[in-house]
């Protein structure tokens, strides 16, 4: 049996059952965005590790350096905020080929360093490796009150499923990336797009204040695209999802792509596209008013897209009609 | 400038002075075994991350998964035990191609959980990645009293040179297996250092001892050879040392090895051989006979293997000759 015929989220399962905690040092282990364990007083801490691999989750060839830096400490904050945690230090493994100029490195810390102070992160060490390609792995720490961390695990039946920002904007850069190259940054209808994709941020702010005032019951980041993730929030929580196909948030990008490719295959896109590192969380109805005050304040997009359901996993179109989608996210395998 | 025209340690320092640390949170960020952050009550956190790349730090070939495992974990909890701290959680960053076989991830899980479990770490969470050749990048915790965090910085003029163990087994078993293939870990007259090059033990127990009870004033593992790493010490340390040759620890194989590629051969792979994973520290004089007691009572040799000198770093042999080596250890570019 060959890992490709299995697939990432039944191995994680096996991993998360065999190394199932006995250990009451550790609160929660595989199977959230972060593991927690018990920190100073009433606090604990979080700790999540990522990596980004050249030809697999990015190109050199249309990557500024600067900015793979800031996607790899991005991509590992979001998971800090998708419990809802105060990022903490960072440790950097780098693979590098021997041929690498000083200046891409010099290029990447900086981009790491630029994201990181955005967030309070702090470089605590790492290590410099040879490899035949480039490769980023950061592992990041928080901190939070024991009390506020949001798991994936605590939807309800009945409560509302909300997103924040758009969707579906980093798969659109990369498809304008993979067509157009580097160029597609700067010029172009989908630059927006493209920039999300190389430079997404991370909700760190959003996801410490919807845990802070308890506004969010469940929370994860999205990272392999909303259907699939919001699988795995669902399993987490042993419950189902309605999703309304007419509210996913659409960026300005999206809505200009979906008049070349149809409103269907901009909405699969919305569905299914991975890495747009936004929130997505539930939260009861009566959160509703001060969850829309929050976005307000936080001058970001918070949309209802959905409602829990006891169980199964559905899209509907404005009709009500059920809006098919082949596969559902990206499979890491 | 191309960075293996540079080397490790001037980008690492490069980095280090970049990323100077004039934040309190950070007790020591880069350029020691294992980041220092505060902890718990009078405790501290430390942090690790190391990577191991097929075709770079291993091959496939003639690694059998579960050593796999276990050297990635012992080689991170090696950077706790230099430390003299206790080991805590583990993250798991895997990189697999998609044909990798099921069995091939369960015996690299088994190896990492049966090292794990013997030193009390604990497996939190990681991740599963695509990735064109197998890598497995893990980053370890540990906590410690923060009176008896051992930096390299501690060593003075006068102390002792020690090290843990046998040197250049690791060395000897990579040359063993490169000529011979995996059949030299079953047979041969250098199994045991094959064994060693494969399966390196962490020594956390000595390393937290020798911590506890304050015998060692400065201490660092040996990962890259003894020349290099003891340079490195040295540096932090702002001293030199003098190593006696004759005084360098070499097990039944190194010795066998020494009568094939004569005392030379055996001499420069025990002074600069790679990955042997035992603990390099200094001492005061004085603390000879304690440290006597405690290599009785673990069962491990621990060496006096030169003196700690204001500066310049010296190899001698029985006569008081300088012996000279070429290449100090292994640079990574």
């Amino acid at each position: 049996m060959r890992l490709k015929d299995i697939g990432e989220d039944r191995v994680i399962k096996d991993l998360a059952r065999r190394f199932a905690p006995e250990d009451t040092r550790l609160i929660k282990g595989i199977g959230d965005d972060a593991s927690v364990t018990p920190g100073k007083k009433g606090q604990v801490l979080l700790a999540t590790t990522d990596i980004l691999i050249d030809g697999v989750h990015f190109k050199t060839s249309y990557t500024p350096a600067r900015l793979l830096g800031r996607k790899a400490v991005s991509i590992s904050l979001s998971d800090i905020a998708a419990m809802g945690g105060e990022p903490g230090f960072f440790l950097v493994s780098l693979g590098l080929p021997p041929n690498t100029e000083k200046v891409f490195l010099d290029e990447l810390y900086m981009g790491m360093g630029s994201v990181a102070r955005a967030h309070g992160a702090l470089l605590a060490g790492g290590n410099i490796s040879r490899a035949p390609m480039v490769l980023v792995s950061v592992t990041i720490f928080g901190q939070m009150s024991a009390k506020r961390v949001v798991y994936r695990s605590g939807a309800r039946p009945g409560e509302d499923i909300y997103v924040t920002g758009t969707l579906g904007d980093s798969a659109l850069g990369l498809k304008t990336l993979r067509e157009q190259g580097s160029s597609a940054l700067k010029k172009g209808p989908f630059r927006r797009a493209v920039k999300k994709h190389l430079d997404p941020v991370a909700r760190v702010d959003p996801g410490r204040r919807l845990s802070e005032k308890g506004l969010a019951s469940a929370m994860m980041d999205l990272s392999d695209g909303l259907l699939l993730d919001l699988k795995r929030l669902c399993e987490a929580s042993r419950v189902g999802a309605a999703v309304e196909a007419a509210r996913l948030p659409l960026s300005a990008d999206m809505r200009r792509y979906s008049k070349v490719a149809g409103k269907g295959g901009a909405r699969r896109m919305a569905l299914t596209g991975g890495e747009d590192y936004e929130l997505l969380f539930t939260a009861p109805p009566e959160k509703r008013r001060p969850i829309a005050r929050l976005a307000k304040r936080l001058g970001l997009e918070i949309t209802r897209i959905g409602t829990v359901t006891p169980k199964g996993i559905g899209v509907r179109d404005e009709l009500g009609a059920p809006v098919k989608v082949g596969v559902p996210g990206f499979e890491h395998f």
